[in-house]
């Protein structure tokens, strides 16, 4: 529904009169403008005010982030909701490609053999394949998948270009967003439990639009 | 993700010790045992505990999308994020396919040529094809997706086994919530603005999960 050329007259209209109505409400904040445009993006997709206190902005965010996009880095993902989500005409559109592991058979196999989670063995395949380096990577659901990304981070220097640290959960996943902001890497997290696959495509299109919108 | 089958020990210790939390931290409630299922897996999908309040059970939802899916019921999407968050191997089991028409070309070209939404002109699809009768529809985006079904209920006595009225937003979201409300059809609605797809699926999965331990 992000796609600008796929939205109906009347899908931007409700797009736009919707955006409008966040910021009005959302009174003020000292949100660089292009910050804002994440914010307020990830409160159109939740209707949920919370997130302009909860959302960090963790070195060059939206610089990098947006640079990533324009260079077709690879965007890994730890569920196929943010994969599916993601405005796959606008991603292609700058050679990017989705990555998801988590329903792979190897991956669900070694996790069993492991004991360890689906999502961290994903992650760890994606490290495998060198995906990582200069990556936008999304977590939108695992909190032991950022854990594995801050630990990749921390102990193989791959640092991707930009971490967008949004799982939503009661056990790990604040933990699992504080050890993204003990890092040096480029980040977007939500602080807390809150988050989701829905905040981390609405990051990803805020980046792609501020992108389109360059002057 | 909640695919029993499909989750790790350690995936299943973390959800546990997670509805653990929820269940803690909610507190005193009016819901049924099997509605708290379903409020508690939005709960848990949210890290939103707002949704305790938002959260509304209209006729004999549990039960009508209990029966409608152990029927092998259609399951009408308004987006592709619920499709894909939805369990395929569980679904399938029962015999359900979901169905989602937002990006297809025939929706796309008439929605244009029509002056309205992707979504209604999706939803329109799906009533052309004798989808909708005994169908669970779940909508977690689109309020005019959600206005389109009232009104198809409305004007053709085309009755859903129940109604996942959960889409999120500022413009619509909460008037088309309430004209379900005013219909008889079993419905599981999140009042106000708040809702979204992991919404959707987690009411979904909610009910495959009670269906499954019926005794």
């Amino acid at each position: 529904m992000n796609d600008m050329r796929q939205m109906t007259s009347l899908g931007r209209a409700i797009e736009e009169a919707s955006f409008a109505i966040v910021d009005a409400e959302a009174g003020d904040h000292s949100f660089s403008p292009a910050e804002w445009q994440v914010v307020r993006r990830v409160i159109h997709a939740t209707a949920d005010f919370e997130f302009k206190s909860l959302l960090r902005f963790q070195g060059d965010a939206i610089g990098s982030g947006i640079a990533a996009l324009e260079r077709g880095c690879p965007i890994v993902v730890d569920v196929k909701m943010i994969e599916v989500g993601l405005n796959a005409h606008r991603l292609a559109a700058y050679g990017c490609h989705t990555h998801c592991f988590i329903s792979d058979d190897d991956v669900m196999r070694e996790a069993k053999m492991a004991q360890e989670t689906r999502a961290v063995m994903a992650m760890r395949k994606a490290n495998d394949l060198g995906l990582l380096r200069g990556a936008i990577v999304a977590v939108g659901n695992a909190p032991t998948a950022l854990l594995e990304i801050a630990r990749v981070v921390r102990e193989q220097s791959e640092a991707p270009a930009l971490i967008v640290g949004v799982p939503v959960g009661f056990v790990s996943a604040a933990e699992a967003k504080d050890a993204i902001t003990k890092l040096d890497t480029a980040a977007i997290v939500s602080l807390g439990r809150k988050g989701g696959s829905t905040i981390a495509v609405a990051v990803i299109h805020a980046l792609l639009k501020l992108s389109a919108e360059k002057p």
